[in-house]
């Protein structure tokens, strides 16, 4: 996973941790569309996205909270996040924070 | 992983994203104790954490960004975080951010 290569901030980052539930069903093509969708969204920064087995904490960056905002309802992410709530996740946590200072290596 | 259980928005997320490098050169045993040496610290409210081999994600949540900053500077993680520089990641980045709003199932 290459690290996001995000401006400056302020910028914000959309932090989703999951577990997932057991199956695809659909899942992972879901997922590549969405990721596809997402990046072609206006504000889209970015997204970084670890999993280990059925969890996983994915963040995605945008230039600010509307833009987020806008992504959450975009037609196409409107039903895989019903469906997501039906189920492909036995649990999730979605925190949208607005980053201040960033810093790292490499 | 479970799931942090913080409170009400708004408070603190540290994300911390990062690409290791190879060996384990005494990284499980200081990840251990900064991890219980973090749950001590004023402020703090959880952490979440994922990796995928040398790659992982981990969020640490605290009360405001003061908390957060302070947690930076205790004496033990300064250490760590020299070494985490010298050795142990090839590549991270740190983004302190502050959460507006959170929603999830389960």
């Amino acid at each position: 996973m290459p690290i996001a290569e995000t401006p400056q901030p302020p910028y914000t980052a959309v932090i989703f941790t999951s577990t997932r539930s057991a199956g695809d069903n659909g899942y992972s093509r879901m997922l590549r569309r969405m990721e596809s969708l997402a990046a072609e969204q206006p504000g889209y920064l970015g997204i970084e996205s670890v999993k280990d087995g059925l969890v996983g904490i994915t963040v995605s960056y945008w230039r600010d909270e509307s833009d987020a905002a806008a992504w959450k309802q975009v037609a196409e992410h409107l039903v895989a996040q019903d469906r997501g709530r039906q189920v492909w996740y036995d649990e999730y946590r979605v925190r949208v924070a607005n980053v201040t200072r960033d810093y790292g290596k490499g």
